[in-house]
């Protein structure tokens, strides 16, 4: 083992049982932005913030022509395209700040870049970013998770100083599979059971099943809370911590669910070695590189 | 092809493409019975009827019972019993009325028999029954169908004159993959594309890929109407016409959902030759047999 559990407070899938730790970072900050003190205290409390309309359906149609533009056009042989595996439907599309402009612009929207660096009180930077599509009718379930936890172990993200912004490109109802979150999770780290194997994004893109917590992992951090599902029309936003346990069900309904993902983390945080004995997963899914997010001038 | 389309208005499974056509029998009847006559009229109107508090806890626990018991001592090789393709879970226990006499007595109870009289307009025979298991963390889900597709295509029940009863043993909720339904699509009969292949019920009871609805006969059926999923406590009731649109998604809370179904048909519509050129299903899916159920004493 490359790592030594002592230095970690945040080590995972160590052992064949899981176990609850406490959060060391505070969750919110004191600094100033267009969040009033109750949203950041709100945020502080449940680990989410949802604005609706904060985009207009005119920007949200642009950004939807623009992921439609990216898969007509995405070369044969780069990575960072999923596609659902019984069919040839695009499922998600990664490191869009990377290789759109358009997308670059979104996520230097004040709107979002002033809120992240209130929340996290420092710059922020783009650790990954993607757009979620989940078809009509089969539209595929992501099981619960932390985000942090993968990030921590696979990517070496040390600390819960990132967040992550989700837009809805069409509303997000009851029936077609929206976010399901449990309120003042991320006050709780999960140490998962079991090991990393090797490559495992490749199959964890699809179906994740290390890094997931168990029925009585779950129970515990539903005690005295309730599983909630934001729902809103296209142009609203979910603000959420990184260690904040989340998943979605499958899409039956004939409305697909269409979100726009990108996460924000501290420039004071950027990736270290991965917290596994395995090497960092590729850039797609994880930026190495630090670099701070302008405003545009909108 | 055994089966004329010409003497047969419900013909299914015979093109390439789906095809709406109007459902011949009314739903509900003005016979007597312990429903009012808004509660007909709403069952006609939407294709269900939701009553909450039906059965007691008590009555609940006992049924619980019963199905762990049945799970239990069911022997080896007998048929009706479904397993998760994945792991060694039960899904459904089948022709309940068949093999326990606990059950027995719940579909007897008039509670259930004398509603169905009354929405059926005639006495009534138990066509099919089952538990349905939808276990926390992985319950699968069930694609969006009409049951009476399948029952008459693959059993050859000839009209439109059964309903099925969902009692909840567990709370259903928004989050364990609750029924859900589209009010008032009894009254349109999607013919479905495709033909029945041979041995249909050992695949369709794991993931029905025939006899389902595609994208745009869903939309099409949700013209001026909107998904409903009743929700509510262990001992709820939900009646349900035969033809009703309806699904379920997976359950990834915590919290498993169990149900008990039972199939009420009139005893003047028994079961034919199936309408398709395969031999009829196995009887723990379809009893070929009449016997008119008599009200227990209670």
């Amino acid at each position: 083992m490359t790592t030594s559990s002592a230095n970690d407070p945040y080590y995972s899938r160590q052992s064949a049982q899981w176990e609850a730790a406490p959060r060391i970072e505070s969750t919110g900050s004191d600094a100033p932005g267009p969040l009033t003190t109750d949203e950041v205290w709100k945020y502080a409390q449940d680990g989410f913030l949802f604005i609706p309309q904060l985009f207009s359906l005119d920007d949200v149609a642009e950004m939807l022509a623009e992921g439609e533009r990216l898969t007509k056009d995405w070369p044969d042989g780069r990575p960072g395209i999923i596609r659902e595996p019984d069919a040839n439907i695009v499922r998600s599309i990664f490191r869009l700040h990377h290789h759109s402009e358009k997308f670059q612009q979104v996520f230097s929207d004040p709107r979002l870049v002033t809120r992240a660096q209130q929340l996290l009180g420092s710059d922020v930077y783009i650790h990954q970013s993607r757009i979620n599509y989940k078809p009509a009718m089969n539209g595929r379930e992501f099981f619960w998770h932390s985000d942090f936890e993968t990030w921590h172990v696979e990517d070496g993200m040390p600390r819960m100083r990132a967040l992550s912004v989700s837009i809805f490109l069409t509303e997000s109802h009851e029936f077609n599979g929206p976010l399901m979150v449990i309120p003042g999770s991320h006050e709780t780290y999960i140490r998962c059971a079991g090991k990393t194997p090797e490559n495992h994004y490749e199959q964890s893109l699809r179906k994740q099943e290390y890094g997931v917590p168990t029925q009585d992992a779950l129970q515990q951090l539903l005690v005295g809370r309730e599983i909630v599902a934001p729902k809103g029309t296209a142009g609203a936003v979910v603000f959420f911590d990184c260690n904040l346990m989340h998943g979605s069900s499958g899409n039956l309904s004939p409305d697909p669910r269409v979100n726009l993902f990108t996460v924000y983390n501290s420039v004071d945080n950027g990736l270290q070695t991965p917290f596994c004995d395995r090497p960092p997963r590729p850039e797609y899914l994880a930026e190495r590189t630090v670099r701070a997010v302008t405003c545009s001038p909108n």
